[in-house]
């Protein structure tokens, strides 16, 4: 557990930044020097391949947001960081992260549990994609995000799941008429 | 950087285990309880599905060795961990582990820095699945890992590139014809 003072100083790097619906909040070719986390709002995740796009990520309040790739190796992002609507993320510098994790060896060791836990999210979601059928992928995501549902739209759920929209449109008219 | 005493301490934690082509260094329902590395040999990462493997992963000297998310989250194996030749690995202990990140603040860092490797490795491949072409999967295969063109029968390759052992043969002839 963090002291008083560690959490203090954490709290003091941290900075709230406001968005509108449609802002990029990170450019592809751009190196990504922050880790954030959803204050307000829906942000996406996507790349433009071949013209169409592909959506690794969708994030809600509370999630964690970076392009933690671009963070951890200092390469460009070939991805966007996109709000699906206005709201708010709590934003945090490398610089200012990196001298926290020097200062305070308790706060280094929340950055390793902190890597540990995405290397969990990002995993499962590798072992998802090699062994689930698209269908058994949309209901681990209705069951998860139910929230999706309302707020995004299908073509980008889609996109998420790796099918068309005639799939997925296909999958919905299965579960529900169940 | 790690000190003498802590390179010693932790050195002190590692052992050697040696095994036999076939040998299953983790099966599944198992918790993983260790990490390692590969000293000499050829190990795979899979599980069965619907009765056909699927691979997740090749491992050859000095890389990585563990059922990280097993590892982590303390949640039974879902995958086998098999040696597909002879061979050697040097293997770490969860209890070990943890107690070196209690009484080392600088090797619990060196912890986070494995967990952010094994972030990057492991987030590289969900983007590469999701992006990329069966095709553009297995020339950057062979281009990281000209050595399991070697020794690994074609069929497991197959099923780590999640593609048939047919569209496979299919693919290796229009490169190597060009």
């Amino acid at each position: 557990m963090l002291s008083d003072e560690e959490w203090f100083q954490m709290q003091q790097c941290f900075e709230l930044f406001k968005f509108k619906k449609g802002d990029i909040l990170l450019d592809t070719n751009a190196i990504c020097n922050f880790i954030g986390f959803v204050d307000i709002g829906i942000i996406r995740f996507f790349e433009i391949k071949d013209g169409n796009e592909k959506v690794t990520a969708f994030w809600f309040p509370d999630d964690f947001l970076s392009n933690y790739r671009s963070f951890l190796s200092g390469t460009k992002s070939t991805h966007y960081i996109e709000a699906l609507s206005d709201g708010s993320y709590w934003r945090l510098s490398k610089e200012d992260l990196w001298r926290l994790f020097d200062d305070y060896p308790k706060i280094d060791r929340l950055g390793r549990k902190m890597a540990e836990y995405l290397y969990l999210i990002v995993a499962e979601r590798l072992d998802n994609l090699l062994k689930q059928s698209p269908e058994e992928r949309y209901k681990s995501l209705i069951n998860n995000n139910s929230r999706l549902l309302q707020q995004v739209p299908q073509y980008m759920i889609a996109s998420y799941l790796g099918v068309s929209a005639e799939t997925l449109s296909r999958i919905r008219k299965r579960i529900y008429t169940k």
